[in-house]
């Protein structure tokens, strides 16, 4: 079992990855502080973890569970009232726990939940796919989407510890295990040029889901995004290198409808984008791009915008995106792979140019 | 114009208490960071106050407003959403502050919107009513109901001013002028009893709206708040004196249903049955609750249950309370007026006796 910690003082928690973690009840009575608990799970899950994980609760005085619809299109304040719904009619209290078991939508709506219920209970995260466990396992970040815009609805919260059981990703489909992937490649381009490298070396065992690489792959990740989440808790500055590829991925999505392309996949074709936009800029090489592009590639992932998309529509949606800040449009751009760099100052036709060359119309 | 300070390390800010303050735009232009403003208020208020408000804000570049149905029962996560339906229609970006323009209703969830859009925006308040201004003004309690349970959902947030105009409070209805003086009474009796014994030479000039005496009132309580909330933010374990009369308060607007009984008013009655149960258990003395109840009956406020609320309506309502700590209902009682002191171990039949004792059946 691997295990690091994500530093942010009294409100810092180990994150433990490794097989077999899910059956394991030491680390659940470790962890959780009260008598109650709730599991958060999806109608997709439930039937593949949930019983393991009750197994492991079994100790505790109070155990239900709720399940939610699976998908991003279910990420809505409706859906989170199922949860506190049933918090209150089952009677949880403020000492209660709640388990997220599922993916992102489950762990961000789990945590919003959390931070909000009685104002605050506690909070453990069971991420169940690649891109959960690379990506809200640190961070904080929680909350639920609205017609007019993702995760607009939310709030900064800690969860008491995070367990990576890489077991779960056996049953991940195909194209949710490269989604994942693309934000693991985020993090060699935006901070880690070695796990870069490291990427290009093993993405086929990866693809072959090798245990150990994936833990490997899983475990730097998290490190990666710990250093940098620890040096900027709210996304003042620094941190927002992580919306790599994001700002023109949730574009992609918006434009498209949530859950059409998997947002990995977007911010896979984002990313393009912003390599594109950063060698306009005079930053990174052709050479640079054509590596980050063959990746994507080889991870079964899109590295072009999709086919029915214009300029307009990016530009469009982009000027609601929450990386805007007092009117300007504030975007993640790479001095080097494993180097990114916030500019505030970009150039719209440049902008254009790095979307046509992605096959934006 | 008097001011104080809440003392939170960063999260500190000023209350202003005055007249002719929401006038004044400089309050406005010193406090709030970014250019862009939403107003939140209610249908009532908007007619009488919004105006000068706006007059006040007009120099900043986007300054829009939303008015919400007034009333508890609109106090949900729908009615929240209108919030949000605003800020993402007029394309807020997280620069924006949310302005609260009303009673606690307004407040709570003007609060709970700026806790949650993009995880956190700056907010201020402005408080019209008595209540709101000596008990929502301090302590960062922001929130909506559930269907099941008051205060259910919500968030500790922070606004950066609280700016207390005293000549809102000529249009408030004597109902509610009352209601919020069963908070300041509270006050009294939980940490301050020379304030109870003032409010005891003072209550006619609170009735009669004297501005003086409402300034010093008001001033008076949001210093006696904050100095317990600022020694106990997060309510672990201290704040927990100012539910004083609340959790008896909580059980009949929940049997009663919400808004039958304003919250001033089932407070009131709940703080009368807080200090019989306080005199049962031989802490303080007959004449210190008669004095609370004369002193209740004089502000034309309740010191009695519901005619039609039995006991047992009581017990069960109270056992959902947030109050209730792994299974154990804590109680806030009196050693004496001015002194109030929490306890988990009341015995079932004192509490019986003590509703008895207030009229429940």
């Amino acid at each position: 079992m691997h295990s690091l910690t994500v530093d942010l003082g009294d409100r810092s928690y180990p994150i433990l990855i490794g097989p077999g973690l899910l059956g394991n009840s030491t680390h659940f009575t470790n962890a959780i502080r009260g008598r109650q608990v709730l599991v958060v799970t999806n109608e997709t899950i439930a039937p593949l973890y949930l019983e393991k994980l009750l197994a492991s609760l079994q100790d505790f005085d109070k155990v239900d569970s709720v399940q939610l619809p699976d998908g991003e299109a279910f990420k809505t304040l409706d859906t989170l009232n199922r949860i506190f719904d049933t918090l209150l009619e089952k009677r949880h209290d403020r000492s209660t726990t709640i388990v997220a078991l599922g993916g992102g939508v489950v762990g961000d709506m789990s945590g919003f939940a959390a931070a909000c219920y009685q104002r605050g209970v506690d909070f453990v995260q069971v991420p169940t796919t690649l891109l959960s466990q690379v990506d809200s396992s640190v961070g904080g970040k929680t909350g639920v989407n609205h017609a007019l815009g993702k995760n607009m609805i939310g709030a900064f919260y800690q969860p008491r510890l995070v367990l990576i059981d890489i077991d779960t990703l056996t049953t991940l489909p195909d194209r949710e295990l490269s989604a994942g992937i693309a934000e693991v490649i985020k993090y060699g381009m935006i901070c880690d040029a070695p796990f870069f490298a490291w990427l290009e070396a093993n993405m086929d065992a990866l693809l072959a889901r090798d245990p150990a690489a994936l833990a490997y792959a899983v475990e730097r990740s998290c490190a990666d995004k710990a250093a940098v989440v620890a040096q900027d808790e709210r996304e003042s500055g620094r941190r927002a290198i992580l919306n790599f590829g994001h700002t023109f991925g949730h574009a992609i999505e918006a434009v498209q409808g949530y859950g059409k392309w998997l947002h990995g996949e977007a911010v896979a074709a984002g990313m393009a984008m912003a390599a594109e936009l950063s060698r306009l800029r005079g930053w990174i090489s052709q050479q640079e791009v054509d590596r980050l592009r063959a990746l994507l590639t080889r991870a079964n992932l899109p590295q072009q915008s999709p086919v029915d998309m214009a300029v307009d529509d990016y530009l469009r949606a982009m000027s609601v995106d929450k990386k805007v800040q007092d009117g300007k449009l504030r975007l993640v751009l790479l001095r080097a792979i494993g180097d990114a760099q916030i500019v505030a100052d970009t150039p719209k036709e440049q902008l254009i140019e790095a979307l046509h060359s992605c096959g934006a119309r």
